[in-house]
């Protein structure tokens, strides 16, 4: 076995909906091969042009489309794992229902590399929808736009994404390319829903109703889909624009319940003020899942210490509010410290006997997580 | 902690769509009380009169509706368990996206009681589709039948239900009820399209056009309400018509991707042929999930012998279809043979390991699965 030349896709089936693929296959490629075949693999990690299919599962990848779609272990139906001890083991199989044993897939997917290595995957893939459309609703108000989430979902209107964008990242974006976005907004709201035609020009009317009734000053309906490239361009450049702009950037992935988006942010404003420090928002509020991003510079020793104290009530603040501390990018190096503090010792201890089982030598990804 | 009180449902959160539950809370029980709401539980096994919702998360429950909305455990954000040891954990939470850790929820949806006692649990819900339509597809061919679940799916139609009941199941039903089903097709398929009116429309008109495209002598769009409860209610009825006919009734589970569904009923066909034993054939075709089932005398040995040996053939094929032994009803005592049969010992090993983890003394649903 070579690992580095396991980038195959080996297998599209169109009569079951599934491809199987090597670990080193890299999402874009996956994206650009499937859509000649009229399908797709929903999650969409914002380092798909880098991101390989075995990085993918073992972080439970996430990205904008979950709020209809997903995460990635939803998409992931077997796995051909290389254990420590040399064992090549199956999980999973290449059906969409299988209750024969205890579901050891999901250790394997977000297990960070930390319990074997992924050397094959069978994906369950979604026919690409016939239409989209894009919506983006401006506020005067960052709270309003994190109300207007729940509302549109408690409505039953499902896209497939909804993304938020704070003043100042809007800003930053609009300095390094002029995209369009309105730099007096406090916040937007991008959504873009997927569907049959019908179902999207209903969706999309909608979404223009319920938005402007709950307090959005200003909602546009790109007219066509370079109106609606440029926009989701947009978001994807956020992240550059923010790391571009301090030394340090401290960017988090905290997810809350829904119906906590306002709260969360009005806390994150409450703690930028109380450190005296920047903090930017981002991400992914239709799964509650948000990055606020504390500007800092690691050099500046006063000036990080308080942006450790800010992100330390950030982290707090989200668990108080029935959060997690990531929702997609995992608990990898940085975030050890914040993993002992708010999970519960005995799953802790459980998760360490489980890791003792299957590694007992701790060769996986030694230092990762644990 | 009282096990036998715990019946309640503590919260539903209509803006993060999320409810919690007690494991004594019986499916149906809770569906009424959702849908006041304007909120639904998608799972739907065929027992949610009197499922409760440990049982069906500890057995990850399917039902009809899978194919468009998954199995339960992806409505499952967290779980609180009494381990065998008498600690009690919390696992997961109230968020979507959750990436802290091993994913230790999944080992214990569809362990069969046998890792420990659920004790509440955090459900996912979806807003409740806004319209429904019911299609009925009739074949004078059974395999033909087959086809048109994959034709249909692969056209980007993803229906909530795709049904199948075959020329003897028909019979029964109507004759334990008449129900209006065409007693001389071969197989009908069942579809339901739910969502928003303007979509549920158009894709019950790309139903009818591809399922008659693919060789269905008959469809029908039932005219209301009325006339689609009608079936369904058919299709409910479908086991008890079964089992009411034989002395034994070996009814399987089996599982195989959805473009093998011909062959899996060809090979039925052909096994009931060889043993000389009756097979009929229901199920969930929409994610493969058939209902083989073969009827039989326990007191009658050489009957009875035939029929184990086709039972064994049945499963067999499944795997050589690239196919599981159960979809959604599990292992528990009936299926250990074929589950070590059929399992990679390695992986038998590492599931043993586990269980031998969380309850070295095997007090915990002893006797099920292993």
């Amino acid at each position: 076995m070579c690992f580095t030349k396991m980038n195959k896709i080996l297998k599209i089936d169109k009569e079951n909906l599934t491809a199987t693929v090597e670990p080193g296959v890299v999402l874009q490629d996956l994206t650009l091969r499937l859509m000649k075949e009229g399908l797709f693999f929903p999650p969409d990690p914002q380092s798909f042009l880098g991101a390989t299919m075995g990085g993918i599962i073992a972080e439970n990848a996430g990205g904008p489309a979950c709020v209809k779609y997903g995460v990635t272990k939803q998409y992931i139906l077997g796995l051909e794992v290389v254990l420590a001890n040399g064992d090549i083991i199956n999980l999973g199989g290449r059906t969409l229902k299988n209750v024969v044993g205890y579901d050891l897939i999901h250790i394997f997917i977000s297990s960070e590399g930390t319990l074997g290595i992924i050397s094959r995957a069978e994906l369950k893939l979604n026919p690409l929808p016939k239409a989209k459309k894009t919506i983006m609703a401006v506020y005067s108000d960052v709270a309003v736009a994190g109300e207007s989430v729940f509302r549109v979902l408690e409505n039953g209107v499902i896209p497939d994404k909804i993304e938020f964008l704070d003043n100042w990242v809007i800003n930053r974006i609009e300095e390094m390319m002029p995209m369009g976005l309105p730099k007096d907004a406090d916040a937007v709201l991008l959504f873009e829903c997927d569907g049959i035609p019908e179902a999207v020009e209903k969706e999309t009317e909608q979404i223009v109703e319920i938005t402007k009734k709950y307090g959005a000053v200003d909602v546009r309906v790109a007219k066509d889909q370079a109106e609606a490239d440029k926009y989701w361009l947009a978001r994807r450049a956020g992240f550059a624009a923010v790391f571009g702009k301090a030394p340090t950037v401290l960017a988090e992935d905290v997810t809350v319940p829904r119906g906590q988006i306002p709260n969360l942010i009005k806390k994150c404003k409450a703690i930028a003020k109380k450190y005296d420090i920047e903090i930017v928002i981002l991400g992914h509020a239709g799964d509650g899942n948000l990055h606020p991003s504390i500007l800092t510079d690691v050099n500046n020793k006063e000036a990080y210490d308080r942006a450790l104290k800010g992100l330390d009530e950030i982290i707090e603040s989200t668990v108080e509010l029935g959060g997690v501390l990531s929702g997609e990018h995992g608990i990898g190096l940085e975030k050890q410290k914040f993993f002992r503090r708010v999970i519960d010792p005995n799953v802790i201890n459980l998760m360490k006997g489980i890791k003792q089982l299957v590694d007992p030598n701790n060769i996986m990804n030694p230092g990762k997580i644990w």
